[in-house]
């Protein structure tokens, strides 16, 4: 009975050496396809250069739909769909004008007007300004920011060494600036860019709007222009700011999430979903924000189809739209599913910028996530270090209520916000590799769900 | 009894907690200081945009060594000093100009001479073009490279996932090619460039010389118009190459090692060397290939002082000259070292980029390892993911017999090969983050050497 056992567990710890072999050889198969003859850079090579910055609404992102959902219907998958969705239409207009006078003259400054905010009149804001730290110094100086413009200048904070909790602990001047100076009055709002660095680039990005109160027009300031109108305020503090702004929110506009899938060959109702989002903001190309995302999600499936790989569950890439100023997609997406009585076992997005390959991060229990941690030793050599508790994405969110386990794509964050939401989010800034290796830790990950559950 | 053990047991562990505790704190302020007020950056920018390329022998590589000694002198540290070193002059001259003609005409490639190299006769170098796979197809082909220029254009292999390995695996067509071209009395070599990109650059980088052998022309060539030579010699194989370089060996120079030290307060007479080298090639502006590493190990001795931390060892940074083209800075030193019967008890080097930090790589004894490997934890929050077997750096290999434990600071790898030996390593290619990171993780290092030990 002993010898019995002893034989039962040297198979067994045999069959457990060539099972992760195995995985090993597929995993090692999925990289030299992508790596050698991997399409996500041309891809978005094509969506940078060739369509440019998507905004919901815009020509650019229904060119980027369609040019995503050709792309996927050439590559025979099972089923290539669109799924539409109503999605706000805000317009920049002409590019914004802003400048102040200190005692040596006029300087002007680089600004952008926020997703959301209204235009300045037609002849501009011109007012003086109220420097402020954050939220609560708005609160504080209640009324005495009447007829000022509030100007935001808290810097993220360099001492974070993940540049997402930096964000984090700064973007709420940029969200919930406008609203919290309109209670007290003032006639426009000026918010630090949400940068890493002291450069020239306004950071753009979305703002709240709150029905019952008026509407103030809202701006990022280039971090550079920001320390300048700093210091000028320190000198002379009865300085006054022109703003000049020409945004305009139009109607609703008719648009759709992409989707293609690959059916699984033994529970085709499990779905893994592995998605980016489409649209981007309009001062770039959007190459990192999300172009990559998109790229890297569609790679998952092509590299499936170009290695013959016929997974047990079903793989949906999904290319969500308005993921920058409403998120109105993934909202839909999430209906579709529940109206459908689709099961999502797991979502995976890709949000975060196409840089270096440096770990996972999932919303989901302890034992999925145990299960998750299993899976990484094997994805070690490939750049990833660990899969942390609490991540997904945007567009995934919405699936959290049907239990789907979220998880978010973790590339290294360092140069992120030097060019998130900027002129600069553009194709050049883009690793080929770097690009590639997160389309194939994706893609991995995607196959060991598939083939083991969670 | 029992009692007493578990009590001390109790103690040791609390200690135990409380030390690693206390290191926690120390390496956070290190971090912080750096991340906050750290030099590297504005020193890089300087060193890149005020001095640029300073290939040894040349007036910006004088300019390197007086702007760096001046700067360490400024910092008043225990002693500051230049060691004196005869290095190469080697000169590129003129640009150089390299064309082909096909059937449509003339086509220019862009090329640039292999460090080492001899110019071609005034009248430029044309000649029919063989293209080979790498060294052993040369030794295969023999006498039939007579007359002819050897077009190596082996690519560095995209499977590799560290790009140092692919570069390893390629750069003997760089190093040996024009050796063993020149035995079968081949006229002239091109060089595929060592890029993992197709691009226009050309990657020059050190070509070996064999004093018994005719020495001939040798150049890089950008990768991309490597493929348009080689898809053109498909074509027509009887195809003319013409060449002309300008470059020339000159008499040695007299330069300089720029060393600055912090004596340890318990163990002065034990060294711990940080370096990196002050060199760079003439192409680019030398910005992470090596000023990069340059500028960090100069802030591993401003952190130490900024912050008042005393070493109980002593902290020595030295800029090393002439890694590039003779490793003479390197030699120089270990031999200073070994005369003057200095005990360098570790010795770090940062010369693999100004990247995003990920590990540690040591060439030493098992048990120093182990250590080494004990302190990864303490840094893993900051970016270090493991401590590698192998590894060093080309200025502290000398030290190697000595006994020293040689250790390389790996930050990613992906992005290097875009740019390493090219007009593009400059300084907008370096993340003030990524290198502040760098800076903060080797400085830890450091320290936690300079209290512990080996």
């Amino acid at each position: 009975m002993k010898r019995n056992a002893t034989i039962f567990f040297a198979l067994l710890l045999s069959n457990f050496v060539l099972y992760a072999e195995n995985d090993s050889l597929q995993i090692r198969k999925i990289f030299n396809q992508i790596l050698s003859k991997g399409t996500c850079y041309s891809r978005l090579d094509y969506l940078s250069n060739q369509i440019g910055g998507r905004l919901s609404g815009s020509v650019e992102a229904e060119r980027a739909v369609k040019f995503t959902f050709e792309t996927l219907k050439k590559e025979g998958f099972d089923s290539v769909w669109l799924q539409p969705v109503m999605v706000p239409h805000w317009v920049r207009g002409a590019k914004e004008e802003a400048w102040f006078k200190d005692k040596n003259g006029k300087v002007v400054v680089s600004v952008c007007a926020l997703g959301g905010s209204c235009a300045t009149e037609k002849q501009g804001l011109f007012a003086n300004v109220i420097e402020v730290n954050g939220l609560q110094e708005v609160g504080e100086l209640g009324e005495k920011l009447r007829g000022k413009i509030v100007f935001y200048n808290r810097p993220m904070n360099p001492l974070f060494i993940k540049t997402f909790d930096a964000y984090s602990d700064a973007v709420d001047q940029r969200a919930m600036g406008a609203v919290a100076a309109s209670k007290y009055g003032a006639v426009g709002v000026i918010v630090r860019s949400m940068g890493s660095n002291v450069d020239k680039n306004p950071h753009t990005g979305m703002m709240r709007l709150q029905n019952d109160l008026k509407q103030i027009p809202a701006c990022a300031i280039s971090t550079y222009d920001a320390e300048l109108l700093s210091a000028a305020l320190e000198l002379d503090n009865s300085l006054k700011f022109y703003l000049k702004m020409n945004c305009e929110t139009l109607p609703d506009v008719l648009s759709y999430n992409v989707l293609a899938q690959i059916n699984g060959s033994e529970k085709p109702e499990e779905i893994i979903l592995v998605g980016g989002h489409l649209d981007s903001w309009d001062n770039g190309d959007g190459a990192h924000d999300d172009g990559s995302g998109c790229v890297q999600s569609m790679e998952v499936l092509h590299t499936f189809k170009a290695l013959g790989i016929k997974p047990k569950r079903s793989i949906r890439c999904v290319l969500f739209m308005n993921e920058e100023n409403g998120a109105r997609g993934g909202t839909a997406y999430a209906n579709f599913a529940k109206e459908n009585k689709e099961i999502h076992i797991a979502a995976i997005e890709s949000d975060a910028g196409g840089f270096t390959p440096r770990n996972f991060c999932a919303s989901t229990s302890e034992d999925k996530l145990r299960r998750l941690r299993g899976y990484a030793p094997l994805l070690q050599a490939y750049g990833i270090e660990e899969v942390l508790p609490s991540g997904g994405g945007v567009d995934i969110g919405p699936l959290k209520e049907q239990g789907t386990c979220l998880i978010g794509f973790g590339p290294d964050s360092q140069r992120y916000f030097d060019i998130h939401h900027t002129a600069v989010d553009t194709f050049d800034k883009v690793s080929k590799r770097e690009l590639e290796l997160g389309a194939g830790n994706i893609s991995a990950l995607v196959w060991l769900i598939s083939e083991y559950g969670l």
